[in-house]
C-alpha cells in the first residue's frame, strides 16, 4: 500500500464492513499500521445515504447500533423504506416485525440491503448474515430488495467517482471470487485476486 | 358440523396451526361450543413427526413452547434436521443461528417448515409468519425446506389415510383459496371456499 501512494496512483478501499461506522473502521486498520483515512473508504452505509438523499427517502434503520451514526444527517421521522445491514444482536423478534409493518404499510416499499451475504464466522460460531434477514423480508412482503455493497455495480461506480477515474483506468484488488473480482469486472474494470484470505483454490459460487 | 356429523359423513379437521398442541387446539375449539375431539385434527406437527419416524431423522426445533409436546416421543438428541414452525418470541437471533448451525454442519441437510405462512396479524399487529424464517434459513444455508401443512399434498393425503377414503370421495371445505381449496384440489379431492373468515371477493395468490 506504502508502494502504490507512493507511486502517485489513486487508491480507494472497499469494505463490505456494516456493523461499524468508517471512523471505527479505520481506527482499527491504523492500529495495525496502515496508513488510511476514512475519505478513502467506499462502504454500503455511505453509498445507501446517496440513494436516500437522492430519492428523498426517510429510512426505518435495522442495522448495528455501531453504524447508527452514519446515517446521523439521514431524515428518519415518518418512514417510507427500510434500510437493513447486519444489525447482528438487534435481528429480533420485535425489530423484524416492525421493519415488516413499515415495508408492508408503505404502497411502493423500498428496501434497501447493505449487503447480500449468508453467513459469516465468528470466534463464538458462524452467524447468519444480513442477506438471510434480507429473504425474509423480501418473502413476507413479496418484494425485491436493491443491494448496495459489493458485488453490486453502483457500489463500484461509486468508488470511481470518489477518485474522479473511468472503469478502464481502474483494477480492483481482493480476495472474493464473486464480491471482489466478479463485481468489479461487470462494471468495467480490471480485477486481480490475490490468494490470501478468503482465497480457496476450489471456490464455489457462494462461499 | 353437527348435521355433518348426524348424517354419518366422515369429518376431519385441517388446520395449520403451530403455535399450540392439538390438545390445546381442540380444547379452545370445545369452549366454542364444537364437538371435537384431538383424532379429527390434521395439523402439520403429527404429519412432521410421521416424516421424522419414518426417515429415523432427531430433529432440532425451532418452535413455538406450547408445541413442544407434539414431539415428546421423537428423540431429539444429537439432531440431524431441524423443524421450523411459528415459533413466535422463539425467533430469537441466538435460536435462529443455532438452527443454522444443525443445518450447516450436515452433510445432506434435512429442513422441515411446518407452513409456508408470509405473515399473519394479531391484536397487536401483523407479525412475520414461520415462511419468512423458513426462506432465511433456506437462502443461508442454499437448500430448499420440505413444507408440511396445508397446502402440501402429503398433508391432505394424511387426513384422507386418517379417514380411511380415498380423494375422490373426499370434499374439502375452507375459507383459503391457496391453502385450501388449492391443496385439496391437487390432491384430487373436490373443495368448497366458504365465503367467510379470510374469504375476500377478489383473491390476490398470495393473501
Amino acid at each position: 500500500l506504502n508502494r502504490i501512494k507512493a507511486s502517485g496512483l489513486k487508491l480507494q478501499f472497499c469494505t463490505n464492513e456494516t456493523q461499524a461506522t468508517r471512523e471505527k473502521f479505520v481506527k482499527k486498520l491504523q492500529g495495525m499500521g496502515f496508513d488510511i483515512s476514512v475519505a478513502e473508504v467506499t462502504a454500503p452505509a455511505p453509498a445507501a445515504c446517496r440513494i436516500l438523499k437522492e430519492r428523498s427517502l426517510r429510512p426505518h434503520l435495522l442495522v448495528h447500533d455501531d453504524l447508527v451514526p452514519e446515517f446521523a444527517e439521514i431524515d428518519k421521522t415518518n418512514p417510507n423504506c427500510v434500510v437493513i445491514g447486519d444489525a447482528a444482536e438487534n435481528f429480533t423478534y420485535a425489530n423484524l416485525n416492525e421493519a415488516f409493518r413499515v415495508l408492508i404499510g408503505v404502497e411502493k416499499p423500498v428496501f434497501i440491503s447493505l449487503g447480500r451475504g449468508r453467513y459469516y464466522k465468528e470466534t463464538d460460531g458462524l452467524k447468519l448474515d444480513v442477506g438471510a434477514y434480507m429473504k425474509a423480508l423480501e418473502y413476507a412482503c413479496d418484494i425485491q430488495a436493491e443491494v448496495v455493497g459489493k458485488p453490486a455495480k453502483m457500489f463500484f461506480e461509486t468508488a470511481l467517482a470518489e477518485m474522479g477515474i473511468p472503469p478502464q483506468q481502474a483494477i480492483m484488488i481482493g480476495d472474493d471470487i464473486v464480491n471482489d473480482v466478479g463485481g468489479a469486472q461487470r462494471c468495467g474494470m480490471r480485477a486481480l485476486q490475490v490468494r490470501t484470505g478468503k482465497y480457496r483454490s476450489v471456490h464455489t459460487l457462494h462461499p
